[in-house]
């Protein structure tokens, strides 16, 4: 069997100009990264701001399992059997980041015949956005330390600086650190900590902007510190908004690849799904909305997180709401939240199908919560029965929502098809009728109470010390009218990840917000949320390579 | 008087496609980043390998001064003036540093109607070569703290680990830090501390490799530790040679853009000029003298440190050696090597000219030791008087070096006809005889004695304690046949920076060596070698800006 790279350097890709001419996009429209990446202009995205828009296909999943759902896979291989079925569609995705993919999970371009490609550029550099946030980030920190090393104007707590500084790696070892050591040259010994580029406010800000305006606004909010009376220090007092918007200014603009199949996609952005609101950028989604039929997009982590962000936090900021939500699962996946081992997991057991189905059921019932039709798609494996299968189509209809096997890892657009025609249906008959689960004058208290009780489907939420006195503070600083982003394990509905399928009468503990002003919400932390990975004991890169003729070698 | 920014912003640039065109290379030899810079595919490189070198001219300095010398600007608007007189020349420079750029020293993209454009892209993130090489750095980092904390199979000494981490930015809270703090999940606390990314390893070597292959060999053969029994730890220990080569397989590849006339220009790499050698990449200037008749280059600092290294470090990778050296000098920094303070140097003094001209005259002595013709090109000041022009073309006739005034940042390539003149004959005529200064196989002594007695006109070396503990060492490790990399202050001869002019009697203190086995060369550290800059009072960073319409606003 060939490896995701062997198939994505088979193929014989297309200049990416002729890729995006299907889609109205002409070689003055792009600036070209080689020859098979781009970046769109923000003449042409101005240029489309009219443009009615398309319909929009959001793809989200169960509860994350080690057995793997393919969310990104599905969403490529949906997208090219759409265009395979006559539709023009785009798909609008994340970009990956480096540090994984030297690490252990590997790249973030799809698999199998449903990749994005040239998935080594897409899972090295791609177009340097992840260099230039982690260079506006650091920046932003330098003129922090440098600010107070240069008489502390604005009063800055130097042990109450909330921005940390960032590297697009796993490396466990710069999680806590102590800066400024050695000399009074070298600035105040203080604590600081590294997260994972991904995890920066700055990019949850880059997804969420709407154009250069709108991001030098969304920076100019962050906050970095506090004074020694306890009020916030923003960006904006520092006066460097300016600057970090500059180093931005050409990572904001939406990247151009292509499938296996040819399928225009625009990857761009990605940030947490926990620690932010896990979505690609606004303005791909919305560009893609003007200028294709049907566009695909995804959301980080399982529905009650990526989903409900999706259509919370980024849905207001786009030019439509969706049409339909699919729902991606696999047999695997929903025999292990019914209760098997990661180990027995190729065995036959229509009982644990049964059980495990709660956990999607849950989700189905709550995209319709948001008022849209959902679509179950089942990433087919070699080892799913035909009763297991049946199992899952029958407790499908029996909630009415369709379901569709598709294969398209195997068999890229062909399997697919089935599928498509399913999402077109729903969107063209499912009378989506979008509703925002909160308004953005709910208090933050019953913001996160609507999540917990009608998406996670617990019983109560418990605000502790901390948080309690952070909502009192949030209000003076008017921080409360923000929508809330829930920072949970992404394996449970609950805050327990082993608490799997569909648990009850649990309640969430919020131990603590980080205010996100610049992105525009407040981090709601139900425990200790992981913003640096580690790497594993073989990392990834240990297989990596090049060889002689440039050719990678070792990623997946 | 317009700014750089506004003078490059009012030119209209050409494809970039078009520029390269008038040497030879097609749309099908390069990777376009945005339409008006690219990168040179392998294939072009190789395809070109056999070709005849043309003409190989060096630009570098006197030491150099607060008065300034314009040595990437000289550079620039030279080959622009050989080309307006018929001779087919390229740039081949160093790529400019992000953290100078928002700190105080601005862009190094040339000035004036001397520039190569677009200047804001090459001083901002241009084709990612530098964050490509900070994220191999920092990978490095990462892999080596995980090796230990996986169990340390190797036997790393973490209190001998000497292999930093960097950003590309000024960042003085960086350079002595405490990682790894906080829990055993995060590893073993150690000291650490960034270097700015200039100052890799990596960059030096990317720098001096030839090609893939060779890049990957340079890469094993880093030195990044000492185990317990004092043994070094190569980067070939821990396998991941192959990893760091895959993210830097498009960084090696050089950078083409143009300038403001239209000359071709290959700006790739620029390591450090005291810790590491101070050019731009082999791969460029050996490409570059495939493609033109001329090709002018430049080095880091004054002569002493960045000619030297040019020729002793450099040139052996080189396809040729240089026929001429351009050393730049105003008649302002002579005045100031002549004993005037910053402040007055705008008044005539003919006698200073005459005391600094020792300067001048000793950096002409040593460019022939190399066996090479010296031109000095005179950077035009308005405050320059006749008085003192006549006072040093006589003092250059006595020594029978050839002298011209040159207005490149006023007057662009018209400024620099003059020299270009100069230059053409002195390549001609010049009749150079290249002699590298050492030869390899003599001792890291005799090196180092031999650049201190002959080219800084110093009496004797004295080698500290540990120093002379390291000579051992490094025998037994094989190092003692690497070339010597000084890093001494640029701003005089000796290693007293207050020691102006051309000082006499003086020893030079070698503290202590840096093996940079990767690159292929020992540092010696003559004193305390600053390689983590901080940010000034007012960072450059506080007037930058961008319009809505993407424009960059404030880099100069």
């Amino acid at each position: 069997m060939k490896s995701d790279i062997e198939i994505a350097q088979s193929i014989e890709l297309k200049p990416i100009t002729d890729i995006v001419e299907q889609v109205g996009i002409t070689f003055d429209d792009i600036e070209l990264y080689g020859k098979y990446k781009a970046k769109l202009s923000f003449d042409k995205i101005n240029a489309v701001k009219d443009q009615e828009p398309g319909k929009l296909v959001l793809v989200t999943a169960i509860n994350p399992t080690p057995a793997g759902e393919g969310k990104s896979t599905m969403s490529i291989g949906l997208a090219d059997a759409l265009n395979k079925i006559g539709k023009k569609t785009m798909i609008a995705l994340r970009e990956p980041s480096l540090g994984p993919v030297m690490g252990i999970k590997g790249g973030a371009a799809g698999g199998g015949y449903a990749q994005v490609l040239p998935m080594e550029d897409i899972n090295l550099h791609f177009t340097g956005d992840m260099h230039a946030i982690t260079t506006a980030n650091n920046a932003l920190s330098a003129l922090i330390d440098n600010h107070i090393q240069q008489g502390n104007e604005l009063g800055i707590d130097q042990r109450r600086i909330i921005w940390k500084r960032v590297v697009d790696l796993n490396d466990r070892a710069l999680r806590q650190v102590i800066i400024g050591l050695g000399s009074p040259v070298n600035g105040i010994p203080r604590e600081d900590g590294f997260d994972i580029t991904v995890a920066s406010e700055i990019m949850a800000i880059l997804c969420l902007a709407t154009d250069i305006k709108d991001l030098k606004e969304r920076l100019s909010n962050i906050v970095v510190a506090y004074r020694y009376d306890r009020t916030p220090v923003y960006v904006r007092d520092l006066e460097v908004e300016g600057a970090l918007t500059l180093i931005l200014k050409d990572a904001i603009k939406p990247n151009l690849v292509q499938t296996i199949y040819g399928t225009p996609a625009l990857v761009h952005g990605g940030p947490f799904a926990n620690i932010a609101h896990g979505c690609n950028s606004v303005l791909a989604t919305s560009t893609a909305l003007r200028l294709a039929d049907y566009t695909i997009t995804e959301a980080g982590f399982g529905a009650d997180l990526g989903a409900e962000k999706f259509l919370d936090i980024k849905t207001p900021n786009l030019p439509k709401t969706p049409d339909a939500v699919v729902i991606v699962a696999t047999l695997r996946a929903l025999k292990m939240h019914g209760g098997v081992a990661k180990t027995d997991l190729s065995e036959e057991n229509v009982e644990a199908v049964k059980a495990g189905f709660a956990n999607l059921k849950r989700h189905v019932e709550n995209v319709r919560k948001f008022g849209l039709p959902a679509v179950v798609a089942i990433n087919e494996f070699v080892a799913d029965t035909e009763a297991e299968i049946a199992t899952l189509k029958e407790l499908c209809a029996e909630i009415g929502v369709p379901v569709e096997l598709a294969s398209v890892w195997a068999n890229g657009a062909d399997g697919g098809v089935d599928l498509a025609k399913a999402v077109v249906e729903a969107v063209e008959n499912g009378g989506a009728d979008y509703k925002r689960l909160y308004s953005d004058d709910d208090s933050i208290e019953e913001k996160v109470s609507k999540i917990v009780t009608q998406i996670y489907g617990g019983r109560s939420v418990i605000f502790g010390p901390k948080a309690q006195t952070q909502l009192k503070q949030f209000a003076t600083f008017g921080w409360d009218k923000l929508p809330v982003c829930m920072a949970k394990t992404q394996y449970s509905f609950s805050d327990n990840p082993a608490l799997l399928g569909a648990p009850e009468e649990f309640d969430i503990t919020i131990r603590e917000f980080v205010p996100k002003t610049g992105a525009g919400f407040i981090v709601a932390l139900t425990g200790d949320v992981m913003t640096m990975p580690g790497l594993p004991k073989k990392p990834a890169a240990l297989n990596m390579d090049v060889a002689e003729d440039g050719t990678a070698i070792g990623l997946f």
